[in-house]
């Protein structure tokens, strides 16, 4: 039995969570930002992580459907503008569209995300459904990755605009608007599970929910590591399966 | 636009499927079957299947309920009988549990799914959410990789037996079982396809509802080869990750 954590423990913990399990540790991110991936297997990571940018606003539906007051509602409501854009801004979905074009790949088969990984879906999946499934403190505490977020940004922009003469600012720019949207969300969300998980259970959960966050973002590097860093394991149909497809650009 | 198959053509197709897609072309079925994994390599398989394992039994109950008839229904819930088990015998899961012991795994650390990998967890979701949400000729089409499985079930025990000292015959009781049971189940789910896929449209899905299936087996051996072929990947808390947890037996 876990004893009950003020809040600034249960912040604590969160966040020693993500010293060990968020994907900044990944095998893959070291080599990406260090320069150690060719151009194909960057065009790999920003198609499949396409994916996971655009179930970004369905994710984000299903938990404000959840939400049962005009406030948080309304809070919740700017992640929907951030990623789907309004009349002032693209949205973080057409930027990521833009680094996927910029480093050379064609808009329409990166849309059609015809050519990802099975195990980007399946991870993809997995929370989006989990967001719908479990309680809502689960689901708003699935969120809190982006406490960490802006920290492996940093480091990925200047990683890249160094090591890489294909990946130019403009492509980046989807990072840039991340750097105030992500911390801003974070502490909506971190205060939400402060204030709502009132028991050691609850708080267990909380912990729980992002560890399973940080599993989904690990299991789509893992991924990417095992089909384009490995050679040899492209699955069947995904992108530079040699025996199948033709790539774009 | 496609044509019209034929009920022959229709089977064709979905062989056709198989013989490129089905994971015993996977390199850690190869490896698995020739001798080329070590006793902790085979246990992380006998662990990881043994969740896919768990959850066809839900998975076939999410489908029993979206049958219209007796009749057919009958006939399904022939498939809970052959897993869960019933006074005449133990059932699929508790023999893949033997199976597992019987490597050397500890039950209850098998049985509480803790040390599977997350990748895992979302491919065997993703198959049960499949036969959930999609429609319901094509949750039968994703059961029809069992016109595969006796193929790759007659070389798996033959090979185990050969090279891997640790397993014995009664560890391989589950495969005994499936060589009549797979069949069985395939015979009625090819001709339930045959006979209601009437539009190329249909049949088109009942093919990408086999590829689906066959790129859920697929990913969890891509996990499996990523986390115990490759050293170093063992995402955090699965079994065999030397940071966190102790193995058993």
């Amino acid at each position: 039995m876990n004893d009950i954590m003020s809040p600034l423990q249960l912040e604590a913990a969160l966040r020693a969570i993500g010293a060990k399990h968020y994907h900044n540790l990944h095998p893959f991110h070291k080599l990406l930002h260090s320069g150690g991936l060719n151009k194909v297997q960057v065009q790999a990571w920003a198609l499949n992580r396409y994916y996971y940018q655009s179930m970004i606003p369905v994710k984000d539906a299903t938990l404000l459907a959840r939400l049962p007051d005009t406030a948080s509602r309304k809070i919740w409501r700017q992640r929907l503008v951030d990623h789907d854009g309004d009349e002032a801004s693209a949205g973080g979905i057409a930027r990521w569209l833009r680094l996927a074009t910029g480093v050379g790949l064609d808009a329409d088969y990166v849309q059609s995300t015809a050519g990802i990984l099975p195990v980007t879906r399946f991870a993809v999946d997995a929370y989006v459904n989990f967001v719908r499934d479990k309680t809502l403190l689960e689901a708003v505490a699935s969120s809190l990755t982006e406490m960490f977020s802006p920290t492996i940004i940093a480091e990925r922009v200047a990683g890249m605009l160094a090591h890489y003469d294909f990946v130019s600012p403009d492509a980046l720019a989807y990072f840039n608007a991340r750097l105030t949207q992500a911390p801003r969300d974070a502490d909506f969300a971190l205060a939400y599970v402060q204030q709502h998980a009132h028991t050691p259970a609850q708080q267990q959960a909380v912990l729980a929910a992002l560890k399973f966050k940080c599993d989904v973002l690990w299991a789509q590097l893992d991924g990417l590591y095992a089909a384009y860093v490995n050679p040899g394991m492209v699955p069947h149909g995904a992108f530079m399966d040699v025996a199948e497809t033709a790539m774009a650009g």
